[in-house]
């Protein structure tokens, strides 16, 4: 026998829902939200993407990337099954891989208001070149500003050994 | 000949005890506190838990998560084989990943009441994303409180390298 | 100064030139061969192939594969950009894994009629299974009819440690 | 637009289908069958599945393991989504680890009649010890007999290495 | 509600026993065997022990092991909870490495009379030099003995990269 | 069909132009840049380049690094193909390793005159011997200056192990 | 012929010393310090042991752990051969994870009166869980107090990935 | 004090030379021979070559890979820093990948004789795919003809798993 | 042809030229330095020198080490291949870890005067036990002196996991 | 209270006595065997050795390698501790990498007799390439010459990936 937390089942639409549809042109309507049961804590959730895929607006020819979004949610967060159908509509879009994670941060903003997000691209390579953009994003006049900055000042003093095997 | 240290050995039950019995259903009760022998000093004990399953409370479909515990304990410890019991009574209960954490947490503050604690899961993939949430605790108005929110803002600069496989 | 080999620019048609199609529904009429210029010696070529993505036939949802393919030249060899414009003609294509990697080798087999050739393809995760599919081929009557019993025989008896992060 | 191969949708039931039930209870009847559309060719299909949990039947604490499954297939395949039910309807059931490994073998075989197929399972440890079953089976009097007992007399000549952290 | 197999639980007195006595000196008596419940068929057992311990009979001082123990069983299979007890035996006993891990298959081979099996013992190093003893054995007059040479013959041809860090 | 942003294009002339001449002596000139769309936020972008090549100007023996170039963009951005040109250049030229990377950043600094920019070089050994190079710059009296001089303070506390193998 | 520094030689009695005896009993009275040459500097010292094991006080059954002990050096400093001595004096001795740690850093901080010094521990798994102990210490009413207390609020922030293989 | 063989000083004339030309277009004659010391004896010797980098005939990019080149001496044996210098006459010299291969195995051949010899090319990606070739010899009309065989038969039957970052 | 800087060329004597002598005694007279071309920027050179052997001043056998050595240069830099032959002069020599570690760095200083230095040794285990020292040092009453200090304060809070294989 | 076994002990003089002498010219009169105490077995024994040391013959720089050393006792077995100093007596000796290996291998065969034996050297690169030399032996007339023969035929199919960082 299961017994599980009902409070959330109202809101959500798509976990569960087999008639979904996959669109294949860039959408942010897709993206769903639902309360954040805990907002009287700062807490981390991190989405792993490693299935991102877009067009070159130049070339046509298909990009790769594993996208990282962390965030702090405000008072929404974003729903999992919708962001899958959101990054799947990247699929024929095209666009440089600066902007899709400008784009990406900016419509997981405005769904949600998180307190703190940041995006991070790591592409595949194109001519023995591999292409990493990160934004991050605090809400203004607030602490999480000053986090913002700070990560950004901090962001990858690391970087991964890259070989491009 | 083994030559022990004793003084704990009345405390604790459930090491060493064959007759436990395996809840299946999420119960804080199972978890059983001994007192810290070390209170005059902040030390850090880390539980590293890849067993942990429970069911997605919309689908009833299992869920799989490696969680990382680690605290720096007050007056009271939680005793190992109690954690091991109570985690696994989250085997057939549905709940959403970040809500689990965050009672994982809960229930741990209450037991050991700990100056700091953190919980991270992380998640096996659906559907082509992972999730991993973080949640943190310092004792409020306490510098562990200040520990709490200093981690949180450098949480996970360098997310591990995600493909899935 | 640069010295070149001069003796397979005409056959070449793709390499170095820009205007080509990005087709995004299956098309094995892209693939171009070219003559092997070592006829007289076995030897292998592998491409690794890890942007390979189509369509679950059934839900619609993307798939993703890194594919490797392997074979001995006969008399023609398979031009390494028209290859990637074929594989990238699978993006909006709906065919199960293991028919995908039959399609490619069929395709492969009558566009250059090769000695060996095998196909792999190494799926990412969906409900927690990830499935890997392998099929070869060697020209029938040859040796190279038993090089691919032999290799089918012993395939992959280490199979790679798996845990979807 | 999404082109597809519809000759397998009569045939599967579960795929695309919202309304399963998740039994817990070891279950063969879930598995389901589909007809193999490439008979003529001998080729492999492995299902990795680290998702895999089962009881003690002495202690009855959980058990977990991944579980490698390659085959090849005859007249018949199994469908992966009930692969995925079946291997969770062990997770409230005791056995003992080489007898899972011997089940679900022996269901498979029942199930699709496969040419060859093998069956590891590899274990988080019990007390200092992990514990990794391998099991095989090959059509009796065909050569894919003689293909099972060369693996096992071959099998896992370089095991991984453990130090279970 | 956990349903099991009953049939093996007679026979077994250590698993879920908790009133065990740890020796400390080499005693193959603790070794206790149970039967093969699929003796119509080969398969392999493996367990990864990476706590072995013993001390150096000419210095005493402890020298640190990972075995690796497979074997194809017969009539009788070694009881897990056992070999570790037996292993453990070994903690305050002095012998060198190739004859810790020849007596160790030796007193397997006596307990339960395995088809095949082999013993690999991985140590630590000591004066810039690791050492790694390997033995196996095939019931005499069987095609196991003939795998046994086979498996000599072909041991460790990749010997993994080994710089004492 | 393919949605494209278009602003971009008109100021880009390398992506997707197939008659570009790979230059084989340093050469600034070949470095081109582009408007930043996103000037109103801080983000970084990272190139990968593990394919640089120059000469040793004393032996005139070829130098190999993996080059890491990160930056928070001004008003403009370098272009990825021209960058790719650019580094291209060095192939016959000869200067010793920490003077290509300040040259690197230089360059890079009077073409898009970034916030923040950093280049660090890891080189291939000689002698028993790799040197890995790091310098980083930040506009001078803006707090990135200090963003500067906090990560040089801060710089790779953490060398990555290296064998030379 | 070898040149040597000679003032170390006579403080020092056991490196070199054949005739040591492995006591098997915790003993902190083997431990040996020498003079620092260095007291002008700060500087750290490194120790990675591997090979620690002890006795759970309850169940008797053996753990093991890699011990990581890092210090600055006050006058004194601990001589590496009757660490390894001292360490091993736990072999037959039963405390707890937590208790050994703290043991261990009393001892030493008692032996050689270290600036600072941390003991971190990484014990292998019991029913699906491993612990790690982290203690530290810098000298009461200096800046290693500080010291101690920043390194504990930043302590383990990227735990290792643990999945107990 | 040095004690050295003095055999081969005569015969080798670029190890230990200083006033060496690095020649950049593609030169055979660079390559010396000296004799092998161990004739009665079968023996391997691998030369690991990660800095290969040549020009696609094409476009006039460079292209890059790491080179493994094992053989089997004959009466001679190609000096190590001849064959460096050799390798890096392909640095301005354009070629196709698998032609590279074949020519660097012809020349070593019409150089020293082996008795078998191998290369393999594993090169960096373009336009997502990257390409390995392997070519094979042995002696014709002796074993070493059936081991080129056999090995070329059971060539990479477990790539490496690749994914370009 | 190939292009040069040229203003280096008459400072260093020991690039390109053959006729060195290996000393084989601790001789920091070995030490060459040249000036640092850019001494308006602070900037990072590290070595990595996995190949450092030393001798133990009391049994006489070799230790081994990988030594990092980065620095910020001031007016002066050290010429790489004058470092490299005195490095290979401690190989005869008798002293411990930490002298050496001290010693490198003090003849470091005195040579060229850097800004910041620090220097890393990793050892090869004795006994069961490696050894890794860590000294640092900045110019005093300058910001480097801070930076050391603060570096030091930090220093390897995520020690590498070592299991001495 | 250790319980050992004697047998050994009067015919090893090394292991346990601290007076020795370490050589550093080439002296295989070092090596010490006793008697194999399992005769009637085949098994094997394998050292890891990554501290070898020797000097090129024509440069007099230092050359290092590991060296695993693999075989299948006769009569006798070389005593590990003399094996030790043997390969330190390289440290001052000049000879080419496949000649001391070819040595390794012949001393070993003159001391022991072993069935089987083999001997691979895997060094650090000079000038961008690293040399591996293996060389292997069975017993004349013995199924281990055909053992040596099958393995030489099977060498090192799968080249470790080697980038000299
Ligand atoms: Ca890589
Ligand atoms: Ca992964
Ligand atoms: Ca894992
Ligand atoms: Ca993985
Ligand atoms: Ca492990
Ligand atoms: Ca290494
Ligand atoms: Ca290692
Ligand atoms: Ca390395
Ligand atoms: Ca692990
Ligand atoms: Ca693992
Ligand atoms: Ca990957
Ligand atoms: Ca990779
Ligand atoms: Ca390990
Ligand atoms: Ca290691
Ligand atoms: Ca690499
Ligand atoms: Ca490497």
């Amino acid at each position: 026998m299961i017994t599980m937390s009902k409070s959330r089942e109202e809101e959500v639409h798509l976990l569960g829902n087999q008639n979904v549809e996959y669109k294949m042109d860039y959408d942010p309507a897709i993206l769903e939200a639902f309360e954040n049961r805990h907002q009287g804590r700062d807490y981390f959730v991190k989405f792993n993407c490693p299935e991102f895929t877009s067009l070159c607006p130049k070339t046509g020819q298909p990009d790769f990337a594993t996208i990282y979004i962390s965030y702090i949610p405000g008072e929404k967060m974003v729903e999992s099954k919708s962001l899958k159908l959101y990054l799947f509509s990247f699929r024929n879009h095209g666009d440089f891989h600066e902007d899709c994670m400008n784009t990406i941060m900016d419509d997981l903003i405005k769904l949600m208001g998180p307190r703190y997000i940041e995006v991070w691209g790591k592409f595949t390579p194109r001519g023995g070149i591999s292409i990493d953009p990160y934004v991050n994003y605090g809400q203004p006049g607030t602490k999480y500003e000053k986090m913002a900055e700070h990560r950004m000042m901090n962001h990858d003093m690391y970087p991964e050994t890259i070989d491009h095997r």
